[in-house]
């Protein structure tokens, strides 16, 4: 910018310059330079600040990323310390402490023979790494054509041009190229909507004979990997039915496909466990995701953890010289490792994961009491995720725009009233800070009722429904 | 990992934690859990200490990273105080003030009508994030056809699949799935490796009439983007030929293909300036990518700066009901972004681009000097960037296994006599933090010349030369 125009905007506040010069993701690019986003100021515990001094609970949990709550001393303090000691080391020719400390510990929390860490600067890059190894991974075994990976519908995994191929929600696909021959997608386990008059079992059944076939569609000797979140969380917190992760795991040994489970959301106690995978939904797979939860969001971190089976067979003696060259200028970035050290001391200090263990089924109960609602189609989840689903019309089999209206109305409402809600579609989903309190928890619970009872009373009154 | 295993392991220390655990980039697989890299326990300025207790200088800035140097307070003490004043919010929804402050001064101090920012998490994501938009262009624009991206041989862009399939460096690519018909090579702008006999006015005109071909090859309605280095950096300290930039930029005007320029490596200052596309390579492209420099590495963050021109096209009236549903949990982290805001102010308050620019010439001259030492094909550089290039036979026309295993000989007598170098290939890179004085160029060009003399003469004592 020329330093005229530059003077001329004169002493912009901070709204005014991220109008002027942010690209927000999902920016509605005809109000570029005109959208209105709230700004935060500070935040405290589970509460933020906006900058008309709002007081609100953070119901999201920022973007389901922040476990331990807002202004932690012991977390800044840690980032401060570090910065100090060694603020940056070259994954690529040294190592550096918290980057070894976090691998060590990571290894111990994660299931099964989980050991080895390869760590991101977030999510999409920790899942973009989790398939570029299991290309590089059947590349070195000599299985150049197994590299289709499947997904479904309404999965989320990152914003890198692969994992945004992989991530099957409608919303996140218009104007960006995302076709690919490898990527193949199955159902979402989404039991709320599942074909009229079908049972939950044989639903499950289908799932799974869907995936068998989607192998034997693409030939067992083409499937890469399985990618797949535990349960979805952005796709609308979508909890499989009870043995679908098993029953499709069963399928991916028959024919050596990598599962790689996607616990961006769910790692870090989010369902009152390190990861859920096997403490939740009784699996060990061959790699696991992670990100958010890692530091509680404080600085960005991501990585995944990969089996010493699947490591073995590329390895040592069956390394055929070979060199992971995949790698990041921040991998292991010695400050991100040391906020996640100290995030995890917190979690096991303060005993969150216990918190959220009993804590969850008071949330879960809570929550499934909007289910009374007239205008609520399902309330679902589980641990510390919740989803009240919006339903105007129940014969429609699909959410509908006045649904996704009702969703955003009622957001606003829960906003005047102090709780961030921010809808995905027509459901307001849930995942606060993992120190929430019983009482904390009937307060949103609380708001977010009269909201859904408000925006009903407005939607009969202007004929809507 | 079971418990008993654990305790069997003991307490071992960081080195063997990151043996067992970690995964490092360009980890050799033959190697994974026995390797031996240094550990770094602190750093302070221009230096950095080894778990032996060496003190080095910080030959490479970290991975062309550490400007400021190590150890900042000012840095350390932004990063704690927004950890504890907002830790996270999330972009979706919120803006925050250290991100909306960011991204007005970069576009401040970005060339021309670059003035709207999106923030990623370092350089694979921004790149990423720019040939996404790239493509989100053209298909708002409704030419959905237009998406080729011309990359050049040597060149390095990231490490998601994206990026790296842009990436013509030869060691990042064996046994990773890169192909993509959309992407297409031209040469590198190597003046030191032209062809033999060709003058340098030749050769820029032979790049330049490569590039026009390259565009016709592909059909000018199918080519979305030229994506460059200003100077290749990882390829070995690339500078083009004078005017080799603005006659690219000329062709990609006339055929309206967007020139994205990767400033990963360049800019905040390793060339004397904010950012080195105009001041010193004449050039306004229409979208920068950074990272690294922007906090010193203090923190990991990217981004990359759009023109309005650019931007008009696709927003407000002509948005077409568009969304940029691109975006990354951490885009806009408050506290990466606070920290780049001190870094900012360090590299003003200090006067640390007119220290580059006055110090530059004299870092040139002495990298220069080294080139009348016999195995020294070439020595070459710009800013605080300065390559030095061992050649052990003159008559072969790429580097030798010798060239390369020379390079790593004078490595390790540099780590010896307290310089971190770690060569590419054959090639001794140096790019250390931007405070360095006179004196300490003195001192790594003395190191590096003394290992170079004492590996020559070990290499002709083996008969090797």
């Amino acid at each position: 910018m020329n330093i005229e125009v530059r003077h001329e905007l004169g002493d912009e506040g901070p709204k005014d310059a991220a109008r002027q010069h942010l690209i927000n993701p999902s920016e509605e690019m005809a109000k570029l330079g005109r959208s209105d986003r709230p700004l935060f100021t500070h935040a405290d515990g589970i509460y933020v600040w906006d900058d008309a001094g709002r007081k609100l609970i953070d119901g999201p949990g920022g973007m389901w990323c922040t476990q331990i709550g807002y202004a932690r001393r012991e977390i800044a303090d840690a980032i401060r310390d570090q910065a100090m000691t060694l603020s940056y080391n070259s994954p690529w020719y040294f190592v550096n402490e918290p980057a070894a400390e976090l691998a060590r510990r990571i290894a111990e929390l994660a299931p099964g023979d989980l050991n080895h860490v390869f760590f991101t600067t977030g999510g999409s890059s920790a899942v973009d790494s989790a398939l570029r190894f299991m290309q590089f991974y059947n590349n070195v075994l000599g299985r150049a054509n197994k590299k289709a990976i499947i997904c479904r519908i309404d999965g989320y995994h990152g914003s890198t041009q692969l994992t945004a191929a992989c991530s099957g929600r409608a919303w996140n696909r218009p104007n960006f190229d995302l076709a690919s021959d490898q990527i193949a997608f199955i159902s979402a386990p989404n039991t709320f909507r599942r074909p009229r008059g079908m049972s939950e079992a044989a639903f499950l059944n289908f799932l799974v004979e869907e995936f068998r076939s989607k192998v034997a569609e693409l030939g067992p000797e083409n499937v890469g990997a399985f990618l797949a979140e535990p349960l979805l969380a952005s796709g609308g917190v979508i909890v499989p039915p009870k043995g679908y992760h098993q029953r499709i795991l069963e399928i991916c040994r028959q024919h050596d496909i990598l599962y790689i489970s996607d616990e961006v959301v769910t790692a870090f106690g989010r369902c009152g466990h390190w990861f859920a995978s096997e403490d939740v939904f009784d699996i060990v797979p061959d790699i696991i995701t992670f990100a958010k939860g890692v530091t509680s969001g404080y600085l960005p971190l991501g990585g995944l953890v990969i089996s010493d089976a699947v490591l073995g067979r590329i390895s040592g003696e069956n390394a055929k010289g070979s060199f992971f060259t995949n790698g990041y200028t921040y991998s292991g970035h010695p400050v991100s490792c040391a906020a996640a050290l100290a995030n995890i001391d917190v979690i096991s200090r303060d005993r969150i994961l216990e918190h959220v263990r009993e804590t969850a089924p008071y949330f879960q109960e809570r929550i499934g009491s909007l289910r009374d609602l007239p205008l609520i189609g399902d309330t679902r989840g589980t641990g510390l995720l919740g989803c009240v689903e919006c339903v105007t019309d129940p014969s429609s089999e699909q959410a509908t725009k006045l649904d996704a209206e009702m969703a955003l109305r009622v957001d606003r409402e829960c906003y005047e009233a102090g709780l961030i809600v921010r809808p995905i579609s027509n459901m307001c989903v849930l995942s606060p800070p993992l120190i929430i309190t019983r009482e904390e928890i009937d307060t949103i619970v609380g708001i977010l009722g009269r909201s859904i009872e408000k925006v009903t009373n407005e939607l009969r009154a202007e004929g809507r429904i």
